[in-house]
């Protein structure tokens, strides 16, 4: 089972991998927990490169930037624990590829979506969308750390992202299940293993 | 006018590069030289991951990293200085992508040239192919200095990819012209200018 997480900046993804990751090391599933970009060698480089506020590139590139770092993934990580029946849960995916570089940076949606199956990515078995306002998720950021080449996007780049994401969410919603971010940590967390034990067992 | 240089590796390129260099910055003619992968800042990132003899990564990652590297070049450098209506140089374009990445890695070159369509990649003018025996040109590459990524590659692969320039130049012989580069590195200089002249006055 293949399990992602999207949202936007400060949507809460981080703290709900890091307590699902607690969890599930406990438990009997054998879970293995990545991320995109930066899920390899080769991802770490690229990740760097993306999130460097420095750069200010083409979008086009950015988006093969972050397929060359989804290929290496899937070929690497994703199929192979796909393969050994293991529980795969991944921060950002495809969906964030639709949202940010299709809605953020205005690239053809209908090209990506080629593109990812020209590449033939796994499509997800469920995807938790922690959706949050744009101005809370965005201080919460900021709070955090040095922003990133995305997090320095302005309101209306954030506001497009999110929109998109919402947009999945209506138009897949067996695989993408929205969770409103706004209530506690813990709710969420209980959530979160709620929905994944059922569609488990289910 | 939009020139390129191919050949496998010690085939000779940049020698004769560093020729035309020194001879048309003392022309009237504005020409601009450049390389791939690394003619952008971005590029230059992606050149030392992909040469870095360290990684071994998936294929089809290689080409996206190589194809994210050429949309960055050709929409900050390529298009930018061919609206200039200057005369371009660029050492490797997408006949490399077809020759290391179609016939050397064995991805499908129908798919390669799709991209290439999709991402609008103008294709160069003419096109400079130096030939080399494989065993010369790696003896030569591996006086030169630590062999990257592609040059420890064994003989089969550059083999292949010498064979794929060769069937490049044959059906398209308009545009890339074959010069076999045993010939002494002054002939080979002076057969360039020519060919450049005759091209740009015609």
């Amino acid at each position: 089972m293949f399990i992602t997480f999207e949202g936007i900046e400060g949507s809460g993804k981080s703290s709900l991998i890091a307590q699902l990751k607690k969890y599930f090391k406990s438990s009997k599933l054998e879970a293995f927990f990545s991320k995109e970009p930066g899920g390899t060698d080769l991802g770490k480089e690229i990740r760097k490169i993306l999130l460097n506020p420095k750069y200010s590139f083409d979008p086009t590139s950015e988006l093969l930037l972050l397929l060359a770092d989804r290929a290496e993934h899937v070929q690497k990580i994703i199929r192979p624990n796909l393969q050994k029946n293991k529980l795969i849960f991944c921060d950002r995916y495809l969906d964030s590829t639709l949202a940010y570089q299709g809605s953020g940076r205005n690239l053809d949606k209908k090209i990506i979506k080629k593109m990812f199956k020209a590449l033939d990515f796994p499509i997800p078995d469920l995807t938790i969308l922690l959706d949050v306002p744009v101005q809370i998720g965005l201080s919460r950021a900021r709070k955090r750390n040095k922003l990133d080449r995305f997090e320095k996007e302005d309101l209306n780049f954030h506001e497009n992202v999110r929109r998109s994401y919402l947009d999945l969410a209506k138009n897949d919603s067996a695989r993408i299940v929205l969770f409103d971010s706004s209530i506690s940590e813990e709710e969420l967390f209980k959530k979160a293993v709620n929905l994944i034990k059922s569609r488990i067992s289910g």
